[in-house]
């Protein structure tokens, strides 16, 4: 695996928070919505270890809002997508894959209702904002789409209830599973949601005033001593054994709902207007030629693919790629996310792994690890 | 400033070309369009020596190509920019700021016109396919819009016309600026056209299979071995040097064309329909508060921003930020483009710059650095 150093300038947007995270050792990162986001603080393994133990704070202002206002707000979001908002809560939030005409992934944010005709959609790594500004022109839509200044500071792990009562009261610990309420932190009004991309339980604060971020990241770092606080990240051995999807690795625009186990998002009866209906109703008719499968690699660490491995079936015939691995220490194996051809996806099938450390045996297992 | 490795995964997309940048001792990185773009390679300073001697061949795949084709496409293509697109020629590349509806850029790409209905956008940093999609299925528009497998070689320096004559003929060294031809190179047809975001002479070669990708590059290199060739990247010295801007950071969504020296795309007269024409004639009627101009700060070299400086006047006031900056051997001081408000843009006008390294005195220019 190659190693460069991250060039910094404007266009990788810095974040409220960013300060402190250099300043608590961030070793590598990445650059997600055109920003930065830390990778690893002192090992991956390190981090997961304390992450599944204790509580951390993590810089995900990369998870950027797109504010959607106005009277179209609901048909807009609704458009984008098979799932059906009009049920969603007002302080209720909504994973939520946006489809375009074709039945591509275009994101597969968090969706948050603020009010009856507000939201903000958390997105993954690609611009939403211009995918909604373009739709909502096109069609000159009653609503106006932009990127307000909210960043979101995680607080992830097993001891983050613990520290959020300390921080927010009772009200924090009440909090149902993707749900938020509006509240006051350093001094500054955010949104505490319970959410966050890791299999821990966890919250989400939505920093609404950049120029209050080392005030809010600060306020969280004191109260979690007594928790054993450390700055970390989102973490790829976590990730992958929670079974998270990770948007331009595992899903693309070039893969269906239907391709990563989504289907459960389309035909809920949704009764509006949306762009992808006809292409899902096809795809669900036609079925699929790939799906994304867990893939269990049993033994020692398989070095990290630059971007993916390639598969093959038991007679050779290249069958799909891996598209994200780590080594778990709890499964004591490489966890893997792969796309392949359906008559390889059967559980209990053993396909070869083409790694740049020679070829290795996989076998896909059944949407856990277990 | 930070010092971090960039974390590599599949989101990070690679190029075709990428293995021989590696193998070439890139040093330092960016992310650009999801994708890897190298940023040094020896020095900042011994790059850019280099590429004012000789030539360079440059991994640009991060130029992604939105193409637009189909019976609306030059209505679609139209309706992103006040530029007059339907005076373009088939085989000439047009740079096009592309505007939303309310005066902002979203992006600055070059356009090439391949066919009477058929175009690429040779993109800067941000996601026009998703606003194009956006647009056109929003208006119902019929047209495809998609990402095809083309991925730009850029060949820049002043020996770049001998070695593009040597590579492709006499019609290499004839071609006209922003003019392009189709011809074939390492067995595989390419686009030719003569542009490059340097202010050297040079070419982009735009290969349509990147499975031939190191094909291309051996080829290029080969031949280049007479005249010195090097791997390089858009080097910021130079381009500082020869006044190109950088979407992401001295331009942005919040930027509007009268602000950055591009009004010269706007009213020559264009009687297509175009989404910013409404904002842009406000803009005009009603002025701008802030301009982007060169300011240079003599002396020794100032520290690279993590993102911005703040720049203030003689009495004090903030009135603006330096967006890119870099020491340039040529003028023995520091080049920067910097947004500030109107009273403040006359060339000639001292400000001072905040950096890390204390506070530097600049002067505005008139669009030069003589």
């Amino acid at each position: 695996m190659p190693s460069q150093r991250l060039v910094y300038s404007r266009r990788i947007r810095s974040t409220p928070f960013e300060q402190r995270v250099f300043e608590n050792g961030v070793s590598a990162v990445s650059v997600y919505n055109h920003m930065t986001l830390g990778s690893v603080f002192r090992s991956p393994v390190e981090d997961y270890e304390h992450l599944r133990r204790y509580v951390q704070v993590w810089d995900v202002s990369c998870q950027r809002q797109v504010e959607v206002v106005g009277t179209d707000a609901l048909a807009l979001v609704e458009l984008t997508t098979p799932r059906d908002i009009s049920c969603c809560d007002i302080g209720q939030c909504l994973y939520t894959p946006l489809v375009d005409e074709n039945g591509g992934i275009v994101n597969d944010p968090v969706i948050l209702r603020l009010d009856t005709d507000r939201f903000w959609i958390s997105i993954a790594d690609s611009d939403v904002l211009l995918w909604l500004k373009g739709l909502a022109a096109g069609r000159g839509m009653d609503v106006r789409v932009f990127e307000p200044d909210v960043s979101p500071l995680a607080v992830q792990g097993p001891l983050s209830d613990d520290l959020m009562e300390m921080l927010a009261g009772p009200e924090a610990r009440e909090l149902g599973n993707f749900r938020f309420i509006l509240c006051e932190l350093a001094g500054t009004p955010v949104v505490l949601a319970r959410s966050g991309w890791s299999g821990q339980c966890g919250f989400e604060i939505y920093l609404q005033d950049s120029s209050r971020g080392l005030d809010l990241w600060d306020l969280v770092w004191t109260e979690g001593q007594p928790f054993n606080i450390r700055a970390g990240c989102p973490n790829l051995i976590e990730r992958l054994e929670a079974g998270l999807l990770s948007y331009g690795s595992d899903i693309t625009l070039e893969t269906n709902p239907m391709e990563c186990g989504l289907d459960r998002f389309y035909r809920l009866g949704k009764t509006a207007e949306y762009l992808s209906r006809d292409a899902l109703d096809r795809i669900s008719r036609e079925g699929v030629r790939r799906r994304l499968v867990h893939l269990l690699i049993p033994g020692d660490a398989v070095p990290a693919p630059r971007t993916v491995y390639r598969v093959s079936d038991g007679s050779g015939h290249m069958v799909g790629i891996v598209t994200s691995l780590a080594w778990s220490p709890r499964f004591r194996g490489n966890l893997s996310f792969a796309t392949v051809d359906v008559p390889a996806l059967e559980p209990g099938t053993v396909l070869t792994v083409h790694t740049s450390d020679g070829d290795r045996e996989g076998t896909v297992r059944n949407r856990t690890w277990q």
